[in-house]
């Protein structure tokens, strides 16, 4: 469990940096947007789930290290952002781990509440891709679904394999990295090999 | 209440379609794209309803023949888009009826659950029309109610309705039917004779 | 009690209007779309709170006055629309007085159920900016956090000083009005000299 909340932590303080590096080409990327703008996209997923799933107190709520996390991921952000506009594929990989986690720990988390296997998966998806697409929608960029990139679909190919290991009795903790590995791997491969989903209009 | 659930199923399933067809002028009408966007067209406006009313679990949450509804709409639409395409009055007809069923059923649980008829009323509303809404904001449209287009106020005007007959004492089923079919009527009107609501700014 | 009820009532009035104006610059600025837009800036910064603390029923269910005020700052905002045209002024000061006051209200709220003060100046935050970020949103305006004025942290800086008078032992009433006049100083001496939060990125 210990080794899960750190990886948690590390988890938000990635995604608060990917928030505040958004705001960059916003008209004002003053203070208050790059740290608002990392606020709602470290807690906007999970936090549509436990609203979903009408699950309080809200963990960023209960738990103050959250809001901590993303503070300090917007002062890493203003003090390395040289070094990480240089630092692309280190971000990305960061972002990747990221929604890797927070796919898996929502897919738990929702099932833990009782719900069935389906709405876990979605709950995992919107744990990790909503807090972007929140933020998207509020700089009026298209959401981050809506665009080209292979992003949510792999993030229901590992929660839909988190459920079929722990179906199958795999054990927890073999179940949770197998299936964050899946993600990570697909993503990786997803953005090297430039894959698409398939249109859907003929 | 059987045929009830059998019109709310239907509903869903042309919300469903709504949705997937709303994505055909966006930039990557993928896959994923129609059937999330189905999904928030269809469960948007419910959805809103209960967290603002607090009522858990979710209907979709609780019944997972809504999510197979919304997955069959996807599908439907897929295998049948040349010909959606030439029935675009059928969709109208579809897509009023869904507005005009969601209105009712969302008008009836808000006064089961003891708010008072004026906040009922706006439930109802909502209901119908939020998911509509939240599509919109998110695919980056001009949001359907603040086109010229009579949308929500049909609906506002039918759970009033709802409500008048349902107070003087008129028996349930015949107020669903009644201010349902008002719904639709005004719609149908709307449309045919392009009435507007009067300009607030003279 | 009694005072700072009727100061909320005549806030959410303020607010109201403040929504209905807003659709001035929208295409179709009518009837529907100004109370509609009037509704939302009213209540969604409240209503993020509320959901986000769990803390039902939500006020304007519960108070059906509420709505009542909306209505009639709608209906003000009809009638005297040339003379508020002219009150620019008059009209920036009823906002300014309206943020502070849900800012205060928020964060006490937000106290009141047991939340760390950190949680608490953020859901003051929220209470006063969210409902016209909501708003600005829907009609697809650059939400008013990410333009060049400052709005969002003169509320910050009255929850904070609210929360360390609190915590100094101050009266409550001397807590509440001194804050509430931080924020308002802040935000017109912001406007008056033009300040801006410093840039994120240098």
């Amino acid at each position: 469990m210990s080794i899960q909340y750190i990886l948690e932590i590390v988890g938000t303080f990635a995604f608060a940096i990917s928030g505040a590096l958004a705001v960059k080409d916003t008209e004002h990327p003053d203070w208050f947007a790059a740290t608002f703008t990392a606020f709602i996209s470290s807690i906007g997923g999970g936090t549509l789930r436990d609203v979903l799933l009408g699950s309080y107190p809200l963990v960023w709520i209960s738990d103050i290290t959250i809001l901590y996390a993303i503070l300090a991921g917007v002062l890493a952000t203003f003090v390395f952002y040289r070094q990480l506009m240089h630092l692309r594929r280190t971000l990305f990989l960061f972002d990747t781990f990221g929604i890797a986690l927070f796919t898996i720990v929502g897919t738990e988390k929702a099932l833990s509440l009782g719900v069935r296997p389906e709405i876990a998966a979605i709950m995992g998806m919107f744990s990790a891709v909503m807090g972007g697409v929140i933020r998207d929608t509020l700089t009026n960029e298209i959401p981050i679904i809506y665009r080209k990139e292979v992003y949510a679909t792999p993030c229901l190919a590992g929660a839909v394999a988190y459920l079929v290991l722990d179906y199958l009795g795999a054990e927890r903790n073999t179940a949770f990295i197998a299936a964050s590995a899946l993600i990570i791997v697909i993503r990786i491969l997803a953005v090297k090999y430039q894959w698409r989903i398939p249109d859907f209009f003929r």
